[in-house]
């Protein structure tokens, strides 16, 4: 269910990005008890001087993960290492270049399709 | 007022993110009552394998919404819909390509030019 | 700490964008009392019909903060001007088109490196 925005480096291949956004979901999935269906992804590609991560070099991702009020500690915690697990597998980002942020909305904050509400109806 | 992140597919016409970008600011307009001049808008162009939106294929419009708290559940589902007649309409998206997602912040967050909090002088 | 997104016009050089990037980093580290060395920043590039902010013209600069719950009113307002007075100085921004908006949230929605979540080790 999350809406989850992911930038990367710009000049990856369909497969390298694959890799990224599989890795993601996967954790999504496992971690926030998801459908197996909701998935919201949208891939950012930058320049390298336009994605700045204190000193670190190679490749690097950086994620904004929108999703609502109510998950644990504990779930986010697992999913912070569930993507890093994933993404340091493959496609083989170094675990020290992934940073997540997440921020937490409400019920009446989403809608999936069809101009409705779906939490709300 | 809100800032509107829309997330589209690349290479489209300045005409199709003209019509994006008018049926959404419509909408605000009408549903939450902003000022008619009161227009923030960014608009980011995606490859299409980097918009992942479940098994969906033809063009696509995913939106993260910053808003004021404040609005009623009523008016953020109105707003749902009408976005969604709007973009249905011209330039012709499918309503269950449409994904909505807001996150609320309050007066001090803002500050729409100047360097000025303007909720908070 | 925060992670900063920063929309601007495609087509800068590197140069142009560092200093925006700069600007804002100084802005950040000097309000909000950070590490030096805590730097998160994604610069977004926008043809210019892709980023919409009422009738203004030329350079612009549109952004969105997220950060953790906790800092005062009068630390963002001094942010705010700080932004702005750093980029208008260079490289040269309309202090009128420089928009902030900002979203908060909490200590257990942060992992900066390593799958963990820094803030509540």
């Amino acid at each position: 269910m999350p809406l989850v925005n992911i930038s990367i480096l710009r000049g990856k291949s369909p497969e390298y990005i694959k890799s990224i956004a599989d890795g993601v979901n996967l954790a999504v999935l496992k971690c926030f008890n998801f459908p197996s269906d909701d998935r919201y992804q949208i891939i950012h590609e930058h320049e390298i001087h336009c994605l700045e991560m204190q000193e670190r070099v190679h490749d690097r991702v950086m994620m904004h993960v929108i999703i609502r009020k109510g998950h644990s500690d504990k779930a986010k915690q697992s999913f912070y290492k569930e993507v890093t697990r994933n993404l340091s597998s493959d496609p083989g980002i170094d675990p020290a270049n992934i940073l997540i942020a997440m921020t937490e909305n409400h019920d009446s904050d989403w809608s999936f399709r069809d101009g409705l509400a779906q939490f709300i109806i």
